[in-house]
């Protein structure tokens, strides 16, 4: 979550004062604060504000913009803009606006913050989002962290980092709503009114035993709707499911797509609650999966963000080019092998590309459909060697229809009919190659335990282009000599 | 929101028993059929219970498992499979699996329902997933459906698909929760605990003001809290703000992962609140945009389906190919131009495609991070000249890394510095044409209001090609005849 606690201070306080009527006036406040976006003019009057070092124009400027927004302006601006706003701006840089900051600028940020603006900001946040800042900073800066805190926030904070990284464990929040199974609606809503206090958000009650354990939970809709009296064990919602706090956190995204959770109870080994997790959270780990699926295929080795510079860029791409340029030499020893046949012949030199290049793009689609459907687990041992089949049928399809227009097209250009029967025999081939290829790769460095998504793309462009020049060369040597 | 109605009316029922003891019995129960698994010995069960042509078998098979399961079921299992199966289960099947099924199978189950089951099926959605189901069907089996659902329903739907697809409108539901704005704690509870009918699911009460529209909202957590005197105005949520029906449902994915919103209202163009967006169906989209995303940058035109049989997925793959057959034959051409130098010197013919691959995952890798970063809004016209500065510089270096490698290589391979030096510049030049084209490109396909993933990959590969084979043989032409 990352709403601050400090809401729940505001409404303490409102929840003391008399209601009020002066609602006309609030509620238009709140819904035009809410629309104030990061447009280029607002840009340029936070720009003005800086280079006149106008710490109260720039807090003007700022104000009424969602955190997203302000972490999105910091990423955005330029590194030596970024350290003069972050100068000018500190005393009123708070938890949530760190929470949003891309990691790879974090850091950079955190540094510039006054320590006691940074223990403030630390405490107002909810322990999952504590988590999620702690676990990229140096020990220094971790433990410094951890002093500003409350100890029982930091008792969470700490227990959370014990579970592996990219765990349930990480990224619930310890901040639950529990109450004993055998509770009423009434019993439920006086603990609720009588709380001292609780999270920002939550969407269910959990019930627990008297061990701790959750055995249910009732959407707060259900709670509202149903009489004092009622059980809460009558209300218990069906998606109910619980999630162990080892689990690995590509899975909780999944399970709360599939299932449409919205919050899930996370148990620790013996089954005892110790946190939630809440959709908002699982979404954002949903989305940086693909992040990681989109970078991967395209031999993107890490994360990868807009605020790196040109040497760090490099650095991240170097690896799969330099892999690249040793499986590329393979294409170049098959092509070696029948030098003479292009001495003979030197068109051949110049219709070769097309043959592997189709084929690389043929493996490159198979390929993504197959990645995709195994990490929406629509690709499984149930439908692989029907999928298998069908990628063999749609690349021969393929492979005959492109061989036709580039057989064709050959035979025109160049008046040769045998000319045009090879580069048509090969692409049949290649095309065959790619599409097995493209979801044979994939399958098979998953059945492995290896991320199919990565290296997928280099082993399969290469073995289309292998194909493709040893396929068309060879018939070539065989049917134009 | 893919719960039932029915759900609903389970829980009517529960609350005019007398709160029962009887938990100990029905939590462990909740438990393990939300643990009900797909797995590999359920598929086993299922397929025996199909060729004994047992229904009580089956049914009991399937009764344990999610909705969604059993449409990842129906989706895995082969077309002769799937029809048997419906046949077998189609009194059991529900509008829950109907909305969880993958569309490419879905209207072939609608189709094998007995109208009846279909009608009822329908009744007991949310309209929101009416809406989802209906707009794929063909006219008559539309008319069907709304002609079965309830008259209340039928005006919602067809509101719903009044606005244009993929739109806020055709995503939200119509069933809402609000109240005057001017309403204590007291009276919503009032409110909720006498309402006839309420959402399954709903995380807000919606203020409105007289003309019905939206000025803020109420999470549940803080009306439970509160005491019923207390102004809802003075609880309202500051996460707040309202989406236009109009609106495209990436722009609301996006909005609800940045904002960490869960619901939020949509409003007509008036401002009056027409129904609400809940963060579940925010997260599919999002699911679905980045399907698109991965699926576009690989060339696989449109939605892509693991049902699919191999002439549809055939066809679905052919245009890029087709495209990509006349774009490689620009390389033949370039090469062509240099027939003379290849004769003379046939090495050359075996070594091109190095460059030419390597520059070709050095634009593809470029673009994968250009298309997530148009995707997230972190490349913006605030820092996209920086940006393409960045990958200047990065294609420079790994250009420099890149040519030392291969031209040390060449030159000790062949004994021929000029060799090496040959394919070193070609290299540069080639890496800093990648870098540069798998920004560019994206970027003025956003400008020009096209998917940027949309066809990039194709134009990139075919520059750096095209790029590859020119540096290097013209440098060859130059240097070493």
């Amino acid at each position: 979550m990352s709403e601050e606690k400090r809401n729940t201070l505001v409404e303490d306080r409102a929840q003391t004062l008399p209601p009020g009527d002066d609602l006309a006036g609030d509620a238009p406040e709140l819904a035009s604060e809410a629309d104030a976006e990061l447009d280029a003019g607002r840009i340029a009057q936070v720009r003005a504000a800086v280079d006149a070092q106008d710490r109260e124009a720039l807090v003007a400027a700022l104000e009424p913009l969602h955190a997203a927004d302000i972490a999105d302006l910091l990423e955005q601006v330029s590194a030596g803009e970024r350290r003069a706003l972050v100068a000018l701006y500190a005393p009123e840089i708070d938890g949530d606006i760190l929470s949003e900051l891309d990691e790879s600028i974090r850091e950079e940020v955190i540094e510039a913050l006054p320590r006691e603006v940074l223990a403030e900001a630390m405490r107002e946040l909810d322990t999952d989002d504590v988590v999620d800042i702690l676990e990229d900073l140096e020990q220094g800066e971790q433990a410094f962290i951890l002093g500003a805190l409350e100890s029982e926030d930091r008792a969470a904070v700490e227990h959370a980092l014990n579970y592996p990284e990219y765990s349930a464990g990480r990224l619930m929040q310890s901040e639950t709503v529990s109450m004993p199974q055998d509770w009423t609606v009434g019993q439920a809503i006086d603990f609720l009114r009588s709380a001292e206090w609780l999270p920002d958000q939550f969407y269910h009650v959990i019930m627990v035993d008297e061990r701790h354990r959750p055995t249910g939970y009732v959407t707060l809709g259900r709670v509202l709707a149903a009489r004092r009296e009622t059980a809460l064990a009558d209300l218990a919602d069906e998606s109910f499911r619980t999630i162990e706090a080892t689990e690995e956190e590509g899975e909780v995204a999944f399970l709360f797509n599939k299932y449409h959770l919205i919050s899930t109870p996370v148990v620790d080994a013996a089954g005892r609650l110790v946190g939630v997790i809440t959709i908002d959270d699982a979404m954002n780990v949903l989305d940086e999966e693909h992040e990681e699926d989109i970078l991967r295929l395209s031999g993107v080795v890490m994360e990868a963000s807009v605020t790196d510079n040109a040497l760090t860029t490099a650095r991240l791409r170097l690896p799969w080019l330099v892999v690249n340029l040793f499986t590329a030499s393979l294409s170049a020893v098959v092509i070696t092998q029948f030098e003479a046949t292009i001495e003979a012949l030197v068109v051949l030199a110049a219709l070769m590309p097309i043959v592997a290049s189709t084929g690389g793009i043929a493996g490159t689609q198979s390929l993504a459909v197959a990645v995709r459907s195994l990490a929406t687990r629509s690709l499984t041992s149930a439908n692989a060697r029907r999928v298998v089949w069908r990628e063999l049928g749609a690349g021969m399809l393929n492979g005959v229809g492109l061989a036709i227009i580039l057989g064709l097209g050959g035979w025109l250009i160049f008046g040769d009919i045998w000319l045009g029967a090879v580069l048509g025999m090969a692409m049949i081939c290649n095309q065959i190659v790619a599409a097995l290829g493209g979801v044979l790769v994939p399958l098979g460095m998953n059945r492995l335990g290896m991320d199919p998504a990565l290296a997928s793309g280099t082993f399969v462009t290469t073995l289309t282009d292998v194909m493709g020049f040893f396929a068309f060369l060879g018939f070539a040597s065989i049917f134009l000599l």
